[in-house]
């Protein structure tokens, strides 16, 4: 029996590998897809989580008090904040558009150029950063140590009396890895119910695979996967000063190159491109088609792209608005306005 | 059978009607009490309700696109901002302390002033006012309307296919009214458990009305039910220029006379005072006591008497996060930095 179970475990690891090598998922009665289903969210260890929910909403890792995670990652709002540039401490203006943090999990890296290796990386990097939360790391903890449930909270979670930030941002990341949202109309019909999209949907996604839009936009995250050159046939004319991937790796050859963006639950996080200069998704959709296709997509073939890209729209995460640990008397006040 | 229950509804009727006159509660065994417990919220239309919940967080109500009614009243920091005044539109410092929205139903009159009769008057206020959302009614109108969802959303609450400004208070008004926070400790004890508080907070609650602190803050709401001078004994020494309800009745009388604030929640809704100078409960309690009733508390009594303002944080309204219907293409788009 138990031979036969490893042997069936062997057989089933294949089958799913070979699957995966071909970015494929194989359902029923369906052709290979070069898009999979979002899985619903694992919870493994749900108290990381609830952590990791209260410092997402907490303004008070920002020098102001004001500005949390979830200011420019809005989960009332498709994980963004719907601006082209986020606003930082003191109102600055954020170089580039926030991306959404649904699904981010399923991403290669973190930020646009990728500069974080994962979800973990990147929490760290906003509280810090002058031009956004303008707190500093060693702050930001001090200040959770002077709140006595957060620290009992760490303790519980952690098991250690350890606080420092790999644990806030541990937390963070974990929360934020149960952000995906399944269960979109295209996945019910990736997994075969062919009703979930109409005559229209299908057919923009047959001109989204047919014109090359997927040869970017692939994989489970619709996207997420790559680094691309921004303005590969048409370059691309932008008053913003990112330069993408070459801020990283220091390599000319990588200027303009952005990660990919999902694109699940597009038609909620608006507006588009790195510098937020596309308002509608029928303008991403006409402008990737231009420079990065050399094509021109008929007013017919735009409408029935963006009603295609209408159906990544996945059942958004249901979240508690978290009740935050008050500050004790020792907690350091925040001063906005100095 | 009828007539029996309609005598019993009126002696009902009678009784609490008589209570309701001594400002007091009559629980079993116990004296009356000047303070009395918040009721649970009545959801008389929860769509309405749900509506308002919606527009509470929806940023789009204000120019920036980022700044939502929660920004201020942060309804997981007890209805309040934690700051010592608001940021507003490009991080204009608000004039005043952000009174907490939890049991705002409770009270008197709206803002510290009182200038708005309730909160549906309220509700209209942060929305045009150039320092705080800086947005206008008209626009705000016009954007909802450009939102299908909520086109369809205030017409199945409303009946009617106006949507105007008077909609919008109303459902937002709707909302805050289910932001109560009964079951505090205190309350527990005022409805006859006897072990909801221990001998500090009981000989803090007795101090509490022996010193005359219960003078203003009693009712439901430990205030919120008059208006009264700041610095009755010995004056008020701020910077801050506001000058309460003179400003509205333009009676110069009335200079420095400020809504009573509710106690509710006060552990959660530092800092202090409509300047929010005072920014732990200690502190507070030490001021008011010299400041309105000529008072120096013995740091035993102060220890009491916050021990027992602790007992006043009733259970805090369990929101789930609205997800927000996204911006149709027709919607204008926010430009914060303009």
């Amino acid at each position: 029996m138990k031979q036969r179970s490893t042997f069936r475990a062997i057989l089933g690891g294949l089958t799913t590998t070979a699957l995966l090598a071909m970015g494929a998922v194989q359902a029923k009665d369906m052709a290979p897809e070069p898009i999979q289903p979002v899985p619903a969210a694992k919870v493994t260890h749900p108290a990381k989580v609830e952590l990791g929910k209260k410092l997402f909403f907490d303004p008070r890792l920002s020098r102001s008090g004001f500005i949390s995670c979830n200011s420019c990652h809005n989960l009332s709002m498709g994980g963004s904040d719907n601006l082209k540039t986020s606003i930082g401490d003191k109102w600055q203006k954020g170089p580039i558009n926030s991306p959404t943090v649904l699904n981010s999990s399923l991403n290669l890296a973190q930020f646009w150029d990728g500069r974080a290796k994962d979800l973990r990386e990147q929490a760290g990097g906003p509280i810090a950063n002058p031009g956004e939360m303008a707190f500093t790391h060693d702050l930001a903890v001090d200040l959770l140590r002077s709140i006595p449930e957060y620290v009992s909270e760490f303790k519980k979670v952690f098991s250690t009396d350890k606080l420092s930030i790999d644990e806030v941002t541990l937390a963070i990341a974990a929360f934020e890895e149960t952000l995906v949202t399944p269960d979109a109309r295209f996945d019910q019909w990736l997994k075969g119910n062919k009703k979930a999209l109409n005559a229209q949907e299908l057919r923009g996604y047959q001109t989204f695979k047919a014109s090359g839009c997927v040869a970017c936009h692939n994989g489970v995250n619709v996207g997420g996967n790559s680094f691309q050159k921004m303005g590969i046939v048409e370059p691309y004319k932008t008053d913003n000063p990112a330069e993408g991937r070459a801020g990283v790796t220091g390599k000319d050859a990588d200027r303009f190159n952005f990660k990919v963006p999902t694109l699940r639950n597009v038609a909620l996080t608006y507006p588009y491109f790195h510098d937020g200069a596309a308002d509608t998704l029928s303008e991403a959709v006409d402008t990737m088609g231009r420079l990065q296709l050399g094509k021109t997509f008929t007013p017919a073939e735009n409408a029935d792209i963006v009603a295609f890209l209408r159906t990544l729209t996945g059942k958004q995460p249901q979240l508690t608005l978290p009740i935050l640990p008050p500050s004790s008397d020792q907690t350091p006040r925040p001063k906005p306005f100095e």
